[in-house]
């Protein structure tokens, strides 16, 4: 089963000529979930050969142009071919009122836009059996939640031959899969370590941007697979980093540390910088497994046992 | 002085991997002019070399999202390249309000939007020193305006040793350069021809999307140099044209036949056709100077004298 993140978007505010704004596309848990949607991804998902139809939830880190522009578009072509079913769409209050004035200038869509925002009670915003979705407050000018993409346990794999040699019945093996030790007629107890492979490792991604530097968010995220952190600026540019609420690709890496987390990605880079290396170089010091990102990169996380057989 | 029309985008609703939305990016009379906006214009800006803050007048064909999408990431984006000066925005009334919402959702922009829709009473929407623009209803499912640029007619350039050789003042001079005659102190009147080099032809452009097929857009548009119309559809599919209000390749050929027109340039082709030669193959058999456009193309009219020295 994929998990797997395609950059369909790595500039900041201002789009290069290679770079559009930002819009991250996430397929996990049999499912594509579209993660801020700058101006122009509706035109990476063609061009990446990338079927809009199949995404039934975007989620949007906050309201700034460069996060949203694209949604329009996006939702005329989803109506245009002729989409029917619900589109869940995610992220801070004020986005409820714009994707509502879609109606008021360019018609009603042809399909309901099941809007949700995230709760103080309740950190996650999305859950199903597969994965769940955590919101994360963010540190921005305007209300902004990064996201955390995290794998539900599967149910374990049982060893075959061990299971028939002790004759399981159907009840104890939804038990033992479940993770439950095995305690047989005699009272002896079989640990489940004996009648299961190891169990997968639980993929995930999150997604942090636009924020300043945040140590907390050290918290939020720890031990994730795959971050993507916003790097705005290089440390030269510290100060306007901190006027915007924004982060240099230093205090990227630096949080990246903090968390433990296996890799880092970076991105929204401001188009002020015109050799992107620079972002890498910059916050390798500090985490050595970063890479910048690059509209139509892929990024995948295998599925993985816990431990080797 | 330049005449230049850069095709932004040839896309119609849905854009393709190598097609934007529609946008149209006029150089005459020394100024930018932007007809139509679809999503992702100011990518395409950039990827051309294009500097988005030439750019002052804004002129929109229509409120359907594929001729639009893409004002309010340039608004933004000029506000962050510091854009203090107005931007002049033209169209249907539909559309003041909805440039009017970007502030509501996205924050005051440092420059004003000035706002003009055609009226009933005057054709001309916009006029200075060089140039005119008509405003010309179109026949498409909401109210829909067409754009004819036309250059006005410049200073004639006065044969120098004739002027000499006759010893003109500088009031004379004026009036020869506007057309008149001269009368020598004998009383013998030297025809303008004689003093002037023939006059520059006043060169046109007009754009024509989205309309149904009207034999009376011909008038308005007769002789220009350049007439780019809409052609969503091939004649086998007139049908649908029909019922959306667009025309079909053999429409627009026999609209600039009828029109006289010089070239004429084709495109908002549908996604549905593969092949976007066949518009081409359908037009030419009604007018043979017909153009299918894709993104990029450049079209330019020379600077030429209405007749050979």
């Amino acid at each position: 089963m994929s998990f797997e993140l395609t950059i369909l978007g790595s500039s900041a505010a201002l789009p290069t000529s290679k770079r559009f704004p930002t819009a991250h596309l996430l397929h996990a848990g049999e499912r594509f979930f579209l993660i801020d949607c700058g101006e122009g991804t509706q035109i990476r998902l063609r061009q990446y050969g990338l079927n809009p139809s199949r995404i039934h939830h975007i989620l949007i880190s906050h309201l700034h142009g460069d996060h949203v522009f694209g949604l329009f578009g996006l939702l005329s072509t989803l109506g245009m071919m002729g989409r029917k079913v619900p589109l869940h769409l995610y992220g801070p209050q004020s986005l409820e009122a714009f994707s509502d004035s879609y109606s008021k200038f360019f018609g009603s869509l042809p399909f309901d836009l099941e809007f949700k925002s995230p709760s103080e009670d309740d950190d996650f915003i999305f859950e199903n059996d597969k994965l769940t979705i955590e919101a994360i407050p963010l540190k921005h000018r305007i209300p902004a939640y990064g996201y955390l993409f995290r794998e539900k346990m599967k149910p374990l794999n049982v060893r075959k031959e061990q299971i028939e040699a002790m004759g399981l019945g159907r009840a104890d093996l939804v038990k033992v899969k479940r993770g439950d030790d095995f305690v047989d007629d005699s009272g002896e107890r079989i640990p489940n370590s004996q009648l299961t492979l190891p169990p997968f490792h639980r993929r995930s991604y999150a997604y942090l941007s636009d924020t300043q530097f945040d140590p907390e968010l050290a918290k939020k995220v720890k031990g994730v697979d795959l971050l993507f952190h916003e790097a705005t600026f290089l440390e030269r540019d510290k100060k306007l980093a901190d006027q915007t609420q924004h982060s240099t690709a230093a205090e990227a890496a630096t949080l990246a540390k903090l968390a433990g987390v296996k890799k880092l990605l970076i991105g929204h880079f401001s188009s002020r910088y015109k050799e992107p290396l620079l972002f890498e170089t910059e916050a390798r010091e500090f985490f050595e497994d970063t890479t910048g990102v690059n509209d139509g990169d892929i990024y995948s996380i295998p599925l993985e046992r816990l431990s080797g057989e």
